[in-house]
């Protein structure tokens, strides 16, 4: 079960779960987003990578308010990468997202009779994200195995695999490169054009942009109109 | 917070909040029932206590299957409350449900600041469910602080309150009459006639019509059409 955004992280982990030998499933959120560029890239990733099945699941994150990629509220732009706010928790946090992410991969692997779900959070980069962290990982897994039949029949334990935890931006490329991750399907901008271009200089266009030069390499989705399967 | 289904539980949880001073938001959850009825008795419930807001979230959790709640498989009837499964996990489980709604109360009450989540799990009536027990809504509280902005930094625990986890149904219902709740405007049954009666004769209708029984009542909502607001 792999959560898939369409972006650079999570096409990277749908790569290395593969490798892995799992057969995967995808599942990905409308909940609320400004734009749909970053459901099209995932449909993108998903159909690259001949996934399973991937599902859509409906959601509304917008009823509660409360982030820069759901609200009415402006993303912060930033001339270069060096700019970024280093301290506090940014205002493209979503409340909970991911705790609502996982319950809704917790699901379906229950109903599938999965037990491994893989999320593409990271430490680093995301630092002042609270459920990017190891320890709230390792919570989120205790509690789903006792939230679930077979945690409490105890025949099968969700484990939630985190491969890019600790991973800087270049090494996630470096790694999804080895792996034949065709990056030019991905979209990670936070505040794309009408025409699905990346702006450039939000948080996570100038992350990616810095990934890909510490790899002396250009960003194959920057500036480029998102391409349409 | 409190979720509200609008069932006679979730009902008297909010009676509880309110008696003991909290100034309560709700939360109800279209997620693919089979029916709507549910939903109105929420509306009914929130409308007769005057809560700050009530949120319906739209969720689809028939997505992925998986019960007799959202799936197209059969609620089981029986002619009495003696002849119900006390071994296992009920058909009319749905995978992860609890852990689901509760996300999106941890949302919603860290947009607003909140810190109280109430919600009306019971693990005698419902032992066949992983996620009605004790310490899973431990583990829950435990993941949640650590998923929250607030959590990090240490300024607001979240509380999941569970006030009817440990009380009979006849308990629950006479705790409930006390602080004046109307039963009359709640909806339990899982498989109500097309005209919004409840069928008197699955798991919930049963252990409703038991509680009330243990008390010398007959349960006002059983075999009446649902009223409209």
């Amino acid at each position: 079960m792999i959560l898939l955004s369409g972006g650079l992280d999570s096409a990277t982990v749908l790569a290395i779960a593969k490798d892995k030998g799992f057969e995967p499933h995808a599942i990905s959120f409308r909940y609320g987003q400004r734009h749909d560029v970053e459901l099209d890239a995932a449909r993108r990733v998903a159909a690259a990578n001949n996934v399973d099945r991937h599902v859509i699941a409906e959601i509304d994150l917008r009823v509660f308010g409360g982030s820069a990629l759901t609200a009415d509220l402006d993303v912060p732009h930033h001339a270069s990468v060096d700019d970024l706010d280093d301290g506090g928790i940014p205002i493209t946090y979503v409340p909970a997202r991911n705790t609502i992410f996982l319950s809704f991969a917790l699901a379906w692997a229950e109903t599938l009779g999965a037990s491994d779900v893989f999320i593409g959070v990271n430490a680093l980069d995301y630092s002042g994200y609270p459920d990017c962290r190891p320890e709230y990982i390792a919570a989120y897994e205790q509690m789903a195995n006792l939230a679930t039949k077979a945690g409490v029949e105890g025949t099968q334990r969700l484990k939630i695999h985190t491969p890019l935890i600790n991973l800087t931006k270049a090494e996630t490329i470096a790694k999804g490169l080895a792996l034949g991750v065709d990056y030019s399907l991905t979209h990670s901008c936070y505040d794309p054009t009408v025409s699905g271009q990346a702006c450039r200089t939000c948080d996570s266009c100038l992350l990616r942009r810095r990934g890909f030069a510490e790899l002396g390499m250009t960003d194959p989705a920057l500036g480029v109109a998102s391409r349409r399967p």
